[in-house]
């Protein structure tokens, strides 16, 4: 099983090193590959996804992704920022399925800026699909206006779209992520304003037909941005667009306090997957060694469990994880009162100590 | 002055007439006059948005809008549902400047479900461009997938586009907006994934330059969700487009735990205005007399100061309003132990009687 590492750019080495130590605790070895990705590939390489990379990323089994992105990269041109890299893993390896978990850690409750019984005991998953939509919809560019009053006017557009077989799989993907769970699926589309989306609502209909056992509702995007404010323990398991599912699942991931502990997968129609910190690359924290590396050790987790079918490896991560914090380890990000500080190089022992 | 009344469905009667009743009580009168729409229009007229309706908000010097939507007409084909009212309305009166205050009155501090010190005080305003975008870009639409893996199947499609002129005149609404409190303006987009708004970005800062005096910063739109729910406060007006301002205005009126005191304003290049709750219909509580009736009050109140220029009957209502909350009268969405529960024509009288 050969894994690549691609730790990417701000904190991404320094929590990466730390879920390569937890991965090489382990008993079963795998064989480790690191590339450069974001604005290490282009430093390195004059790309943020270099070639060498990216056939890496084709011949592994699964991939452990840190975060792209630092401030010395801001003024490049799009095609060679750093998160460019993201957009054409996923595209080149087909990780249409997003999921990402906002859970509540019981002893980080207090992290959140929600009441306590408004969060407490939170678990969602968010499903969201990641190649289509309006991410790599075309045409799209500046072009001039074609009519209306602003006609002859420069005028930015992109294209939204969602074919029929691109809805049916990712609402495959959540109606089985459902059945494991509370099996309660919410749709979140704007079927009231866009044809994507009636399109898309119907398709899920359809799908519905095959997974009786799972209680499928809809919801419009706007209602669901208030519903994750208002009552955020009413969902099971979200699935939404590419768009959409950006800005709610980082609604979902903040309400928790503690994004700096919630992992993720991508993945593609075999279950090879790409896996990463719902965080991002914090250039402003990166060397310190103060950054929180539970959530790329959580990824590696659900590596191990998606991708490479080693469910109890991953359980022992997560276990261990658990036990780190009820020892009351704390990172900066999730420090309180009556916990214990500690750096990004320490959390990642502790936890393979508690291994 | 004339003031076209467009009541609407679900509790859209009820608190319109509030509203009506607090008109009629000031010392100048105004012209009123009511017409169907949504539902009723649909139900009267056989359409939302009946001509006659069209006829005389276009006449009117300013709009008094309730809300749209009810069951019976949930299976309507889209074009007649009630919530293409609203997009018609917008769209043939050029309304593109939708402001919507995100206000937390100090006594119902308790409502919200984020923690005091996260929100006391707040006081955001959102500027959503309102007749562009996704909501309105041709073509959209089913069609067959003209190309890629999916090519042949059926797709669902929209097209998302913003014109230089439209750009720039919410951006003046926005700067504008800003100079008259804390002079900071977040303009929101998706520059790193679409070219519409990394155009919108581009068209911000070049109308930054005619406002030295307004501290203009750029934030993704995922961010965005994530910051309201970090820390809304941090934020002073927040400028964006159709798409993304229907998403984080709705979180960030929530974010109030009183989204039945939110007014909102949709004004033209002329300050002619519609002016409409930023609740919906609820058709739930259709009909027993206990929603609440201040936004569409507080609503009536924008109007006289942005499209009546009448500022100091607005400051008399919002003085009424102020002092009704005060005395402890509460409707039951913002009802709380130790307060006075009353229904929709109590608190519309009581307001009356502030006056
Ligand atoms: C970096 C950016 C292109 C990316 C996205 O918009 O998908 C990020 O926000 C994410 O959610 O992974
Ligand atoms: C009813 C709907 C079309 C509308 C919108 O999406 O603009 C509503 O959500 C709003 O925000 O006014």
């Amino acid at each position: 099983m050969k894994i690549a590492i691609l730790p990417g750019d701000g904190i991404g080495p320094e929590i990466v090193d730390q879920a390569v130590k937890v991965l090489n605790a382990l008993d079963e070895k795998f064989e480790l590959e690191t590339a450069p990705v974001g604005g290490a590939g282009y430093a390195a390489h004059g790309h943020p996804l270099p070639e060498g990379t990216l056939n890496l990323a084709k011949a592994a089994d699964a991939i452990l992704f840190g975060a792209v992105g630092d401030y010395q990269y801001d003024n490049l041109e799009r095609a060679l920022r750093p998160e460019q890299a993201i957009l054409g893993l996923r595209k080149n390896l087909g990780l249409f399925g997003n999921l990402r978990p906002a859970i509540l850690y019981p002893e980080l409750a207090g992290a959140s800026t929600l009441k306590p019984e408004v969060v407490s005991g939170l678990d969602i998953l968010i499903v969201r699909e990641l190649t289509g939509d309006i991410y790599f919809g075309q045409p799209r560019g500046v072009r001039e206006c074609p009519d209306g009053p602003f006609k002859g006017q420069r005028e930015g557009f992109d294209t939204m779209r969602y074919a029929e077989g691109e809805i049916r799989r990712i609402a495959h993907v959540a109606f089985q992520a459902a059945q494991k769970r509370a099996k309660r699926l919410t749709s979140v589309d704007k079927a009231n304003v866009l044809e994507t989306f009636q399109f898309w609502k119907d398709i899920m209909i359809d799908v519905s037909k095959e997974y009786p056992d799972v209680a499928l509702d809809h919801m419009y995007v706007d209602n669901a941005a208030m519903q994750l404010v208002r009552a955020p323990k009413k969902f099971d398991v979200i699935v939404t667009g590419n768009m959409f599912g950006d800005i709610l699942s980082d609604a979902a991931a903040m309400l928790t306090g503690s994004i700096g502990m919630l992992p993720s997968a991508s993945l593609d129609a075999n279950n090879k997957g790409l896996y990463e910190p719902s965080h991002g690359s914090a250039p402003d924290i990166a060397g310190k060694g103060i950054a929180n590396p539970l959530a790329t050790i959580l990824s590696a987790a659900m590596m191990l469990r998606f991708s490479l079918s080693r469910a109890e490896q991953a359980d022992r991560i997560e276990n261990a994880v658990k036990q780190v914090l009820a020892q009351g380890l704390r990172t900066a990000d999730i420090y309180e009162e009556g916990t214990t500080k500690v750096g990004t190089a320490q959390m990642g022992d502790a936890v393979v100590k508690a291994l």
